[in-house]
């Protein structure tokens, strides 16, 4: 007897008929002899209501207050789900966060697991019952209850499936899995069957929205495989896979684009050791989350050094360089906040060294200069002006072959 | 310094402004130098819509996924009330009724308390914190949530305070208190200062809407005096305490009027031992909740018994009649929805017998026709035909002196 942990995010139990075709689906899960644990986040955009409401009582929104108040959502939730499966004749129960056994550390609004104990997951299990778990919450060493953050009902599945040892993971969405390029973009998009946890990884941070990036990074530790899939037609979705040897090896998997990135650069810096972990120390000391990181070639022992950070922390990184340009011996900082960066990702990059210089070709064959490079072993960045973004997408997408009908793709040498 | 429980419900933290305004009460109550303890229910109509919601989504509701459900309003409340706190420098820490150590039986949407063990509300106080404690649930011995019911915001308040030994027990509501009788029927009627446990309890069994029933019952035996009064106007309302000596003897203290019973007759039953008590062991298995019972004198060695139960548990009685009539030998069962119930609540009528008299003779100078009278040692109830309810409330309160520019009472003796 196969153990499916399926998680459903907000839409999939937005309202009453929702919640009901879930239930369904349950049922029909176990008809085929499958033990069916749920994980159910808050239902539609009830958190994006809470946190209005706590925003419209109080400018003092303490964590563990946050917390109590969020995790309200799940709890109705699965309540609900519950009773749709008693009405169709399958017994379930739910379970808070607290409840099902998640111990997480006190770091409130975003905390982290650090034990799953699942007894009572255990034990509804082996009374018959489905445990209809509530996503993205437990209870912190302290005692309080706490909250994994934003899309960490993903999370509590994966985490569930690792205690329990599950055959799969199934994360119901809203999408039908994980497309080369955002469908709404470029039509000719396909659904990718199969991708391994280092290129779905490198997908989540650059752009792609689903799975969310953590995850994915829990599955990939604890090998749990995932399957994506829409809640809407219940057609297969895409696993996320450990990396096989004999995983077709496409080239390039997909595309993506994150226009939510500012670029600062910080000109005329010193060519000395220490100057770049001064500057990204006093950064990450006011939160800021710098993601690209580029330092040009050194001219007169002088350096430029670019990076971006996302639009609503470009305020605290300019305040937090400005003071730092005397220490720092900089002429001074720009930023452009109409930027984006455009990623072509694929394991299969590692061998075919023609991609970078395909990617450049593409671009200035349709004049869309390229402002910043990064890249990783199966990633190529560039960051684009915001306007030529989508466009570099879809030219970048059919010259990959990534389309239904585009031709097979060749490299020069 | 003293200890005060104070305990808000729906409609007092029915938005963001209400909520603020409940925070400077906190404020205001701890500026005067004493402790404080909240206690809060769903705000406004939650917990109507959260019902509403399970029975849109399923005809089957456990009693244990409702529990879920509904206290999932109450955890909304006590974390916005504790941000607002924040929000003006009170230190809070909200918990939910599991947290604060409500243990209760497993006895789902209507359970009762079996300890408070109050640890961490007690710990919250010492550390000069404010603890926000969800109204009306607990933790079943079964470690399940479980929800103490419609109106428990109120015993919560009531074992909390009695397990702190508080000073005083306020139950805010949209009241400024328990008046005479429903001031809406007869605008003369007065706020009472102080009412004795006892008829409160009258009161409360015999329509007057708040405080929860319950609440008193929980009070009266463990001795907690409570302060009903208003969470709009601030004034002070009704004190409910034991009954002093030198209370102030008023021989009426209020009339209520109750229209949600219906009246049953079984005729002509045979006038021997154990009829009544098949006829009502039969409703109680049936869950019915009989409220008077009257037998009239037996003529033949027949008898006719009226009792009255709740409209909507009507159906279910006549059914369960019905089927008995054989076996008790009754002729057959009548029922009427058009009634209602007057009753006179007074302390003082111990020691004056023409309460009863002054009572009927009223009605009957009103032209209101007496059906059913039942009474105890400090109220009397007379049935009327529901058409002249309101009017004998007003006859009666006047008749009474309880309204402001009444003369003085006289009964013939």
């Amino acid at each position: 007897m196969k153990t499916v942990v399926q998680k459903f995010g907000g839409t999939s139990v937005a309202d009453a008929d929702r919640i009901r075709q879930v239930a369904d689906n349950v049922a029909r899960t176990r008809r085929r002899g499958d033990r069916v644990v749920l994980v159910v986040s808050a239902m539609g955009k009830e958190t994006d209501h809470l946190l209005a409401l706590a925003k419209d009582v109080s400018s003092n929104r303490p964590g563990r207050e946050m917390d109590m108040l969020i995790t309200a959502g799940e709890r109705k939730a699965v309540a609900l789900v519950s009773m749709a499966l008693a009405d169709i004749g399958v017994p379930a129960a739910s379970f808070t966060g607290s409840q099902a056994g998640f111990i997480t550390d006190t770091n409130h609004t975003s905390a982290k697991i650090v034990e799953v104990k699942g007894d009572r997951i255990r034990s509804a299990l082996e009374a018959g019952q489905v445990p209809v778990v509530a996503g993205s919450q437990g209870y912190s060493t302290d005692g309080d209850v706490t909250f994994l953050g934003r899309g960490g009902s993903d999370t509590t599945a994966v985490a569930l499936a690792e205690m329990l040892g599950a055959d799969s993971c199934e994360l119901y969405t809203d999408v039908s899995g994980v497309f080369t390029t955002d469908p709404r973009l470029v039509p000719e998009a396909t659904k990718i069957k199969r991708i391994s946890f280092d290129e779905m990884l490198e997908m989540c941070a650059t752009g792609c929205p689903k799975p969310a990036m953590r995850s994915v990074e829990y599955a990939s530790r604890h090998g749990v495989s995932l399957h994506v899939r829409s809640a809407f037609t219940w057609e297969p979705g895409t696993w996320i896979v450990e990396e096989e040897p004999d995983m077709e090896q496409a080239v390039i998997r997909g595309i993506t684009h994150d226009p939510s990135q500012a670029k600062v650069t910080v000109a005329s810096l010193p060519d000395r050791p220490g100057v770049a972990g001064t500057l990204f120390r006093s950064l990450a000391e006011r939160q800021v989350n710098v993601d690209m990181i580029v330092q040009n070639t050194s001219e007169d022992h002088k350096t430029d050094i670019s990076f971006t950070v996302p639009h609503d922390e470009l305020e605290a990184t300019l305040a937090g360089v400005n003071g730092l340009l005397g220490e720092l011996g900089a002429s001074g900082v720009s930023a452009s906040s109409d930027i984006a960066r455009v990623s072509v990702i694929g394991a299969g990059m590692k061998s075919h060294p023609g991609v970078a210089a395909a990617m450049f070709e593409t671009l200035a064959a349709n004049e869309i200069n390229i402002d910043m490079i990064s890249t990783s072993t199966i990633r190529i960045s560039c960051v684009v002006a915001e306007a030529d973004a989508e466009r570099a997408v879809m030219v970048l997408h059919k010259r990959f072959g990534l389309g239904q009908g585009d031709d097979a793709v060749e490299f020069g040498g």
